[in-house]
């Protein structure tokens, strides 16, 4: 499994070059792999938009960019020149064959010809297919080459197909790397390691010991300017499909037979597979759906979603879902995937609540006890537990806690997620990444939902900006014995 | 289990009542106790001893004892009034039924002939028969007393059987409350929540995933002025024979029915008597003995032991053994019990080594994982496991850490374990004293290792003051596949 920290030198071409993500995340994740001795000295980026800006004008974007979203400790003047000359900028419309694809050829043509080149498609999923045949008929697809998918990959399961297999028609299925960056987590991935690294956990991780396990990704932020492209996708689709799936995925998988790429993603396909299918007729029980309204969100007044997208709407901002995963380990354990935007706090964590003791020892039985995985922020994992009341004269128990932190003992920030993703795209490294199948599935599992939900068959419920989510979700989770963790007290 | 905070009246007699103990614990124990409502406003003190004393001048010795030993927080110049006034002070011989026994009827006759009457014999063991023999004499033990018996309870058992015996004679069992400060310590009998309130414990304690557990009693003092006395008894009598195999009970016994005195103490007894047996020429594999030589102790040379008792002795004031409890659940797991006198710093811990996982997904193997439960100082509890390295390319896992605390929440301290036992005493609530056959079983045990190390058949190691001990202590336990806490990295 061993790889080399820093990679082999590479061209990394990203079509979507003068959009929000290249500059917010993905030109941050170079630079920072640059930093830390990652990212080779001869190493280009080639950024391709329909703009048309000189390779200056896109420099000084990048660097605009670049002072905007680093974080202050890793802004480095010299090193940012340095990474500037490594940027160029090609003026071009990939779904268009007459377009500009000389000058990009001429660029590549200065790399050997078994330099790695990686396609990093930050485009509408439409457009997947058009660039990925220009690329093949203009030769630029050599065997070190590979192309990285943003999602959303699909609306459904018909549409994921279409576009895997566009892309496929022109790349193998092993130079294809589904981009899901919540899986370029470090925190995600300490999910592997707390499960399978530590015997303390592994021996309770089953339906014998747990209870439930709910996964909350949850944000303040409302959908603003975005709320036209929000309107089409959802938050089922936006977070629970793609991220939230392959959280339950990584908690639910067996051990993995060892930890290369295909082994992990057989171990959460299966998972994936083996999710109790929510049929029409159990969708209103099993799922849940709301709009936020008007709110208040840190003491300001915030609207709600119609008033913001300015129309009528039936697309949710908060989900639910309750899943089963019908494998042995699992037997009858609810998982509770929950998605929200304008909630009250912004967090991703899992919250793992175990069996009570079957043993009744003590004066009155004591919480469940309960492991909390920071995804972020606040980076960590928590471990609610019964100690002794030492004020009490008997044996009762009152509320203790242990509390850890994934962040680097010296201080350091957890990397983001994408400069792990796209290295290990360089790499041809693909363990972090989405196979097909996985994609595949996951829609197959959600589309029952989507389809009913799209049919007005279950009603929309509300919840007020700045909130947990509707009072329906308590209910909702109360039908099979838990409590959201926001209302488990301590 | 219920029992009330507030106790009923009582007076509680202490002989020995001029001593150190009494002094610098009893009566602050007595004074938190009153100060949280625990002790009735018609409670009394009665301090008694040799010395020729006015009850004034008691008092005087009590408030100076108060001013000195009790925490600031604690301190109350009107409460310490209110206790003072329910101090009392007899000058009596305990052991003479020729002595001032009517002044102490005389006091006690202005209680009410049912009430809560406690002996606490504060006093050389040799003397507890005569002095009970005195109480039975003039009457003083009603069906409402009881009498608690300082450590150490013989210096093998049959000294141990002498003093049961002779006690006995007077006192029915059940009044019988032989006194371990370690089994009163809150974080001691946290061992039973974390164990039996704690799912995520519970799963894993026993030898399918424990490798070993180490019990750690170390002091920074050495034995400076206690030098005559000390060796006498030596560290195997002073702290493994009581306070260490009780929390090693603790710490291996199955769970008990209930917390009541007779399930809990049934459920220890039997750990005590299947603790396999070290027979004389095993002791030489099995324990260490060792002397600590002049030393360093915070920058200051401090003096060894054999130069502060000023003369030879065989006397040991470092102790370890390893045990093994022979039950199905602790198949061939190494208990390392280990005490010190002017160790590198003061600790009372537990360790629990869990074994590896049997997988090795991981590049490398993490390391084990490890429960610390600290009794004293820094109250609390430590688990160290593997997580990702977040800085690596590679999934590589590091040492991570959660920790809680025992310490209630608001900021109180932890009480001393003398409060909590004397006033267990009056309630008449035995389960955290020893029950005979749980001192005799561990006389038992440590006696072929008390009479090798007597007849000098093993030999006498040594360490510097100020260290953790001799270097033969490193072999020791690696001979068995482990390595002292302070010796395991992170």
């Amino acid at each position: 499994m061993a790889y080399s920290q820093q990679t082999a030198p590479f061209d990394y071409v990203i079509f979507g070059g003068t959009g929000d993500l290249t500059m917010r995340k993905l030109l941050p994740a170079l630079y920072n792999q640059l930093r830390i001795g990652h990212v080779p000295e001869d190493a280009r980026i080639i950024g391709t938009a329909r703009s048309e800006l000189s390779c200056d004008e896109y420099r000084e974007r990048a660097r605009e960019a670049l002072e905007h979203f680093l974080p202050p400790a890793h802004k480095d003047a010299a090193l940012i020149e340095r990474f500037l000359k490594k940027v160029h900028y090609i003026t071009l419309d990939g779904t268009k064959s007459d377009h500009n694809w000389d000058d990009l050829h001429a660029l590549l043509e200065q790399s050997p010809a078994d330099r790695i080149r990686v396609f990093y498609f930050s485009t509408a999923p439409q457009l997947f297919e058009a660039i990925s045949e220009n690329l093949h008929r203009f030769n630029f697809i050599t065997p070190q080459s590979r192309v990285v998918l943003e999602k959303p990959i699909g609306t459904d399961s018909a549409s994921a197909r279409a576009i895997n297999e566009g892309v496929s028609r022109f790349f193998k299925e092993e130079q294809i790397f589904r981009i899901d960056h919540y899986l370029g987590k470090e925190t995600v991935q300490d999910i592997i390691a707390l499960r399978f690294a530590n015997p303390v956990f592994n021996a309770v991780w089953s339906a014998e010991h747990i209870q439930s396990i709910q996964i909350t990704a949850a944000e303040t932020v409302g959908v603003e300017g975005r709320a036209a492209y929000y309107d089409t996708s959802g938050a089922l689709r936006d977070m629970i499909q793609n991220h939230l799936l392959q959280v339950l995925s990584l908690c639910a998988m067996e051990a993995p037979a060892d930890l290369g790429a295909d082994s992990v993603r057989d171990a959460k396909v299966k998972v994936l597979k083996a999710l109790r299918p929510i049929p029409a007729d159990k969708v209103a029980q099993e799922t849940l759906r709301a709009q936020y309204v008007a709110g208040e969100m840190a003491g300001s007044k915030v609207p709600g979603y119609l008033e913001e997208l300015g129309t009528e709407s039936a697309t949710e901002t908060y989900a639910v879902m309750r899943a089963y995963v019908d494998t042995p380990r699992w037997k009858d354990v609810p998982f509770y995937i929950r998605t929200a935007k304008r909630s009250h706090k912004k967090v991703s964590e899992v919250v793992v609540t175990f069996k009570k003791t079957a043993s009744s020892l003590f004066g009155k039985d004591g919480e469940h006890n309960r492991l909390v995985i920071r995804l972020q922020p606040d980076e960590g994992f928590g471990l609610a537990l019964n100690i002794k009341n030492p004020s009490a004269a008997d044996f009762s128990l009152q509320h203790g806690a242990m509390d850890g932190r994934f962040a680097p003992a010296d201080g350091s920030l957890i990397p983001d997620s994408y400069e792990r993703l796209m290295l290990d795209a360089v790499r041809g490294y693909p363990a972090l990444f989405i196979r097909r199948d996985e994609v595949e599935a996951a829609w197959a599992w959600v589309e029952p939902t989507l389809q009913t939900w799209a049919a007005n068959k279950v009603p929309m419920t509300h919840y007020p900006a700045g909130s947990y989510g509707p009072e329906e979700a308590r209910k909702f989770i109360a039908s099979t014995g838990d409590a959201w963790h926001e209302d488990m007290g301590a």
